[in-house]
């Protein structure tokens, strides 16, 4: 068992350590099957190096760039490809993060299933900030954000462009998460992102953010890669290049305590203020 | 006059570019003649390359790690020490802002002031995100945010801490905040905010940020100096390391549209999103 627990406290943490993985890769575009083969080989190499949670890119089951072909590639969140990543899950005894078009009704939205290792379905995620006129004009926007508990672990869950927004962190934040995690599909020119914006979420709220971006290129786009995972202190435990590839990070969660008693960022915010007009003069 | 306007329009904004000077130094602890000495000579040589406006650190005036003589250093913001930097700016054609401990009724509050080239106090910015014990025990924190019309540039005010919160900088942008200027005494440990956060707040904000540290020592403080100022794309324009010194930037405003016109963060916000709950499950 990966996901470790022990009985002591520190502050108000529960001393508790988790090895999580991020994939970072292209996948087949549309190739449904090809990609769930690739999201259990994944699994498999990540379980071997002992990680309870892996993280796939955004949209990992079809592909990101594949126009209107979404529409019929999408599935419910407990369609047959969320089954078969659950029995992969449970089999592998690993939880897994992955981006997926969900069908609702007649909707579709740019999601995130987090199954955890015995195969439950633990949340579905849609991305609540869509990014742009293609995204737009086919996905429904989410209109809620979601914190699941992974075996005490507090996971929050974002995609691609939320994260850009320090309003959506910071509500997982206040609302408990020790880790936000964020399939994502970041694209040039915006490489700046994984770079300054996803450091600054996990110092300013002083957590883990695990970024699983996709690398090389699909039709007109070409994605950053430079997945990561940056502990409550700011600074990367894992980063990325631009090649396909695993990577894994231990999170120790009593690290969240450590950097709050140091600088209580949250303790210090001031919601009357901000609930204030600036004055102009 | 250093600031220059054009009759043409790009998007909503004005054309409008400002040099500005940002100086990092460490002053001399209580001596406020000096240090307005060293504002002096700063001023001049910012003027003398062009500047529009220059920025000091924090409490710049009577040094920033003074213990309880800061309650005898501290002045009304119209006080004597007021005065002398507003005939520095009129003689010298160059708007200025610098941090004092400023004295209110019975209350001291750890505030800066916003001069502008004719000489005019154009804003009095307080503190509102008090850093730790002896910053609490000491001054009273401010209650508003304050955006000047420097002119016809949109100056944010904020006081050192208060740009780690980007709820505060947000407030600025949305108010309409062009360049947010941030007097500041950023010191060791703690020097991933001049490296993280604060390109973050451009980047998210898509706006300019100048921010002017100390640097060397004060008493038991070591400063982190890494003053910068950072445009709309998160990118360095200018960036200190750690020795005294004036730094200069231009302020191209038409970055902002160029920035908003191709990601359109304020535009894309979801103030209905933010006012739910997180679910968790």
């Amino acid at each position: 068992m990966p996901a470790k627990k022990q009985n002591g406290k520190i502050f108000w943490y529960e001393v508790m350590t988790m090895r999580i993985g991020i994939y970072q890769g292209e996948g087949i575009p549309t190739a449904k099957e090809e990609n769930l083969a690739i999201l259990r080989r994944a699994a498999i190499d990540a379980n071997e190096q002992g990680a309870g949670l892996i993280v796939f890119p955004e949209l990992f089951l079809t592909g990101y760039n594949i126009g209107d072909r979404v529409f019929e590639a999408a599935e419910p969140s407990k369609g047959p490809s969320a089954q078969k990543v659950a029995d992969i899950a449970r089999k592998l005894d690993i939880a897994v993060l992955y981006g997926y078009p969900e069908k609702f009704e007649k909707r579709i939205y740019n999601s995130a299933l987090l199954i955890d290792a015995q195969g439950n379905i633990l949340a579905n995620c849609r991305k609540t900030h869509l990014y742009g006129d293609q995204e737009n004009s086919v996905f429904q926007p989410g209109d809620e954000l979601i914190l699941a508990d992974l075996d005490g672990l507090k996971v929050g869950l974002l995609i691609c462009y939320d994260i850009e927004f320090p309003e959506a962190a910071r509500m997982l934040a206040l609302a408990g998460a020790e880790l936000i995690a964020v399939p994502t599909a970041l694209m040039e020119p915006y490489c700046r992102t994984a770079r300054i914006l996803v450091p600054a979420r996990a110092l300013e709220n002083q957590l883990f953010v695990a970024y699983a971006n996709r690398c090389g290129s699909e039709s007109n786009l070409t994605y950053c890669g430079l997945s990561c995972v940056v502990g409550p202190d700011g600074e990367d435990l894992v980063r990325a290049g631009t090649s396909e590839g695993l990577f894994i990070a231990d999170i120790d969660v009593s690290a969240i305590a450590a950097a709050r008693g140091e600088n209580p960022y949250l303790a210090d915010l001031r919601p009357d203020l901000y609930a204030t007009k600036v004055r102009i003069q």
